[in-house]
C-alpha cells in the first residue's frame, strides 16, 4: 500500500491545498496531511487550529489522515512509512521546492518527491494573499473551504 | 494496481530519462514507457530504434514496458488504463510542462500529471544535448546508456 | 480619443486573444487588431483566413476593427494614429515581450507597450498548443471561437 | 475619462516610479498615485513624508494626484473611479504581480491591471536598493528625485 | 598570461557583444572571439563575413584577437590555451547557459565558464532582433557598429 | 597581478562557497574572500566565527585571504585593489544579482562583476538550508566543511 505524506503550513487550508490533497488521493492508497508546527514566521492559527481545519476541509475524503509533525519533514515521512513527499507546483516556486527535494532526498534516499500542478483556478491562492485580503476585509469566499472562512471573519471582521 | 506512462520522443534516451524511469516505478506499479512517433522536427533516430534503445536500456526493471504511440498523449494514457502521465523536471522548462498538463487536464480530466525532480547530476543532459556534443565528435560517456553511446558514435564517429 | 493596436499571427485567434481584446477595448476607445502577414514559420492559415476568423471572432465589439499589416509593428501603430500597443502577458514569455518591447521603445519613443495579464482559465492555451491538439484529433470546444473550431476540423478532421 | 490608479509603498519614490507616472499619464486622462499606509514591514518614512516626496517629484505634471490610502488596494481604486490598476513591470517579479493581478480581479471583476514595462535604465532600480546603498553611504544621485536624495542623507548622512 | 575565449555565432555581431568583449579585457591578458562556423540554423552572413565585421568592430583593442572555428567550443579554448569560457548573461538565457557551462565542466574540466552581466542599456539586443528589425526596414543605428549598419542596409535597403 | 572579492555573509560557509573560491583563484591571482559584518537580518555565527571558519576551510590555498567588513561591497573592493567582484550563480537567484551588478556598476563604474556557475552537485546548497537542516537534527555531512559541521552541532545538537 503506497502511503504519501503531504507536508505544509496550512496557515491557513484553502482551496489550492484541498484539491492536490484530493489529486493525491487518487494516485496513492493514503495521504498523511502532515502540518509543521513551527514554520520561520508566527503563524495566525496555532497548529491545533490549522489542523482542526484541515479535518473538517477533507471530511468524507476516505484514505486521508491529518497530523501535526515537528522537526525534518523527512523524518516525519519515514515515521508515516511513506514512499514519496507530495507537493503542489505553480509557476514561479519550482526553484525553492527543486532545492527542497534534493535536500530531502540527501537525507532520506529512499524517499521521492511528487510535484503535482496546482489547477489554474487556483494557482494564484496562497495562504499569505488569503490572510492579507482577510485582513484588509476583502471577500475569500470560493477561495478556501467555510469553516476558514468563518474563522478568518471572527479573527479580521468584515464580510 | 496503478499505471502510469511516461511519453517522450526519446531521441535518444539518456541516463537522466532512465533516472526518472527507475523513480516512477518505485512509486507506481506499472510505468509503460510511451515513445512519440513523430515530434515537432526530424528525429535522428527512427522510431523503431529509440524503442529499441530504450528497451536495452531498461533491461531488468521489473514493472516498465516500452511501447511507441502516435495521436494524442492522453489516448495513449487510456488506452494504457494510466491514471497519470509522469514528467521529469528541471528548473527552466517547468513553463512548458505546466501548459501541456492543462491541456491534457480538459482534454482527459481524469488523468493526473506527476512530476518528478531530474536528479541534479542529469539536471543538464538533454537528448538535444548529447547530440550535439556526440556531432562534433565529444564524449557523451556517463550521460546515455552504452546501447545509446555505441549508435551515437557508429553515427558521428567520434570517441 | 486613445487608440491602441493589438499585433499578432493570430494563427488561429483562441479565447485568450478574444478576452484580451475585450479588456482592451473597456480601457482604451479604439483597439486595431493587427495581423501580420508574416511571421517566422510557415501559418496554418493564409493571412486572409486569420483576418476573416478574427473578424467574425469579434462580431459585434464597438470599436474594434480588425487589420492586417506588413513590416514593423511599429509602423502600423503609427499609420493607425495609436497610443500604444498591447500584448497579453502570462509567466513566462515576458522576457521576450519586454526585450520586444524595448526594442519597439527605441525604435519609435512616442509609443508605449501595455501588457494586460492572460486570464487564469486561458493562460495555458496557445496557438501551437491549438493547432497541435486539432491535428492529433483531440477537442478545441471551449478554447477557440466556434468559427475556429469548424476550420480546424475540416483542416484535421476530428471532432 | 479614463481615470487609474498607481499604488504602492513609495518608501521612498525613485526615478523608476516617476517615469511610471509619467508613461501612464501619457495613455489615461487621469493617475491619481496611491500611498498605502501600511505594508509588512516597518517604512523608512512616515506616510506623510512619503506621500510628500511623491507630490514634490510629479510637481508640474498635469492630471497626476497623490493620495495615501489603507485597506484593500480595489477599494481604493473604486472610490477614485479608476478603470485599472496600473503596475510597473521588469523580468523577475512578473510572477507576483500576476498573482495580485488575479486576486485583485476576483474581489473587482470591473478592474484592470495594466502592466507598464520598466524602462531598461531604471530595471536594477528598488525601494529596498535605494535605502540599503544610503544607509551604507553611497551616492543615490540619478536614481531619485532630488527631494529624496536630500532626505535620505538627512536620515544617513554620507554625500 | 590568463587567456580566455569568447564563443558565439555573431551573425551579426552587434554592441552587446564588443561591450562584453571589452569588459572581459579588462579582467584577463588576452581574450580570442570565436567565431562558430556553423550554428543550428542557416546564419545570414558567411562566416567570413562574420569575422570581418568583428575585425572591425575590436581594431584598436590591444589583446583581442577574431578567429573562426568549428567543432567543439571546448576543443577551440584548449587549442587557445584558454582557462576559460567568457559568456554574456541577462535574465532570460541563463538555464541555457548554465547548462551548456555544465556540459562544458564535464567534457574539458580543467575549464572555467565565466559569465559577466550584459550591460542594461543592450540587455534587450540580439542578433535575431537585429536581423528582424534590419529585415523590416527599421533603424538599428547606436545597436551595432557601423560595419554592421552597412552591411544590414546593403542586403535588406532601408534607412 | 589581478585581485578579486568574493563578498557573502557565509553564516555559514558551505562547501558551495569553498568550489566558488577554488575556481575563482584558478582564474584570478589573488581572491579576498569579503565577510559582511552585517546583512539584513540576525546572524547565526558572529562575524568572528564566520571568519575563523572560512579560515580554516580555505587553509592551504595559496593566494586567497578572508577578511570582515561594513559599508559598501565596492568600497570593500576598492580597498582590496580588486578589478572584480565574483559571485557563484545558480538558476534562481541570478535577477537579484544581476540588479546588485547593475547598482554596483553605478556606484564603481570602473568594477566589473564576474558570474562563476555553482556546480550541479552543490545547486540546492544554501546557508540558509543548512541551518534549518541542523536546526532540526538532520545532518550536513558532505555539504559543510567539517570546522562548521562540529560547530552547528554544538549550537543545536544533533548527529
Amino acid at each position: 500500500m503506497a502511503v504519501v505524506i503531504y507536508p505544509g503550513t496550512f496557515d491557513p487550508v484553502h482551496n489550492g491545498h484541498v484539491d492536490v490533497i484530493r489529486r493525491a488521493r487518487a494516485l496513492f492508497d493514503r495521504v498523511v496531511v502532515g502540518v509543521a508546527q513551527e514554520s520561520g514566521k508566527e503563524p495566525l492559527f496555532t497548529v491545533d487550529e490549522r489542523v482542526e481545519m484541515l479535518r473538517e476541509a477533507v471530511v468524507g475524503m476516505q484514505g486521508v489522515e491529518v497530523r501535526s509533525f515537528d522537526g525534518l519533514t523527512v523524518e516525519f515521512a519515514r515515521r508515516c512509512g511513506a514512499v514519496a513527499i507530495v507537493k503542489g507546483v505553480r509557476v514561479g516556486d519550482l526553484e525553492y521546492e527543486l532545492r527542497m527535494a534534493h535536500v530531502n532526498r540527501r537525507l532520506a534516499p529512499e524517499l521521492e518527491t511528487v510535484f503535482l500542478p496546482t489547477s489554474p483556478e487556483y494557482g494564484f491562492v496562497s495562504s499569505t494573499l488569503i490572510k492579507e485580503v482577510a485582513r484588509l476585509g476583502g471577500s475569500v469566499d470560493g477561495l478556501v473551504p467555510e469553516v476558514v472562512r468563518v474563522r478568518l471573519r471572527r479573527r479580521f471582521g468584515g464580510s
